[in-house]
């Protein structure tokens, strides 16, 4: 495996340019990369450290998203690896719009946006935690439903500051799955609801490393309780999402588009 | 205002192909600009679909981060105005690298990794909100300190889900900010402190919609409570980060390089 650097310059987080460098340099599986992300390069003077920083690395590769004319102008001339993302994909667009771009340094550009929504959502949805407030329920985007460590917090977390969706998120308790039906408060809002389930083996392991040698971590504890589930789920006809090899950003899209 | 529609495609969660089309068209400031994100485009059926769909709208856009070669061929074909990041990006890094890329539809590009150490870090992020089990502080990578409502949580939350870093938040309470230094588990932890604040302005409007006309909301209060904070921020050089103007990705960011 070759290993290689990869730097990654932003005038603003960096979270653009290095979702960009993670999925080109995914294509070439021969190396080993390490990113390194310098973000806020937004004046001569950081340029000038990023040029010095990345000078001591010849081979290193550079992935950019500088967005100001000047700072793109000075970091292309010292910089032999350089892929800037704008020089890369401005030209087609503007041709296509039949527009010029009108760079301007430090535009906030690529997530940040809609910064009072998501935070409200967020709020939402820590207030509509592990079945908190059902009540409220009736407010929420969507409902995330789920046995015990099936990923509902994270799940519901990502969702509200990513997309600004207000989520719930509510415990099927062994109690509740013994019943003939889904809870009360659930029942009343099955359009919002979306089931998560994952395999058994892997909801053991999560729970094992909580309590381990709980009858709560066992296998055939963890088997029932999604077999029971995802009998709701069938029952109800409620989209479900098997989480468990997926990240959160994989959930978080699926049950946006489910 | 020219209004255009911009498509996403992509054969994963879309988050690296929303960043992109975002980063591109900021540039672009006379259009307004709809996005259309169509995930998990990852056979031949899908691809057609989306063909057909982005074919009602002959002018649209179509930023794409497909990767299976033929199903990038397919949408090449029949979409004029196709920006395929990994057309304008890979060629410059295989010079580079002086390798060929090996394209592989479906492969997990993006921020998809680590999924692990980030729902671990959601989860003790969760366990030491508001101060929450301060004999832990010494475990967390950061801790975010400021007055009630400055953007803890949901600063701590991201930080956790972004970057999976464990990040506490411990609220300065008014009786915390009338002693003559900071609280005992956070002097303990000094160089793990990270200060939050913002403008009396933004933080009464965001007291008032939750307490309207309550001393907590007043402005007067929100002054006091912030200079408070920033005396003890100075006092012990604990970096700071004014939220008032920034999104929870710049804050991020910011938290993550000081």
């Amino acid at each position: 495996m070759k290993n290689r650097i990869a730097y990654c310059v932003s005038d603003h987080t960096g979270v653009t340019v290095e979702a960009v460098a993670k999925s080109v340099l995914s294509q070439f599986p021969a190396f080993e990369f390490s990113l390194i992300t310098l973000p806020f390069i937004d004046n001569h003077e950081k340029v000038q450290s990023a040029i010095e920083r990345i000078a001591r690395t010849p081979d290193a590769l550079v992935f950019s998203t500088l967005t100001d004319p000047a700072l793109r102008d000075r970091l292309r001339d010292s910089t032999p690896s350089l892929f800037d993302v704008f020089d890369l994909l401005s030209p087609a667009v503007e041709t296509a719009l039949g527009h010029a771009a009108t760079p301007s340094g430090g535009r906030t550009h690529g997530m940040a946006h809609n910064y009072e929504s998501r935070m409200d959502a967020v709020n939402f949805s820590l207030a509509l935690d592990d079945g908190l407030q059902p009540q409220r329920l009736d407010q929420a985007d969507l409902i995330l439903i789920g046995v015990s460590r099936v990923g509902k917090t994270p799940t519901a977390l990502y969702l509200a500051l990513q997309y600004g969706l207000r989520v719930a998120n509510y415990p099927l308790t062994p109690e509740d799955l013994a019943q003939s039906s889904l809870p009360q408060p659930l029942l009343a809002q099955l359009p919002r609801l979306r089931g998560l389930t994952l395999s058994a083996e892997r909801l053991a392991a999560i729970r094992q490393a909580r309590y381990p040698d709980s009858r709560y971590a066992s296998l055939a504890q963890c088997r029932e309780e999604l077999a029971a589930a995802e009998r709701f789920y069938a029952l109800h006809a409620i989209p479900v999402i098997d989480t468990t090899r997926m990240s959160v950003e994989e959930i978080a899209a699926r049950l946006r588009s489910a």
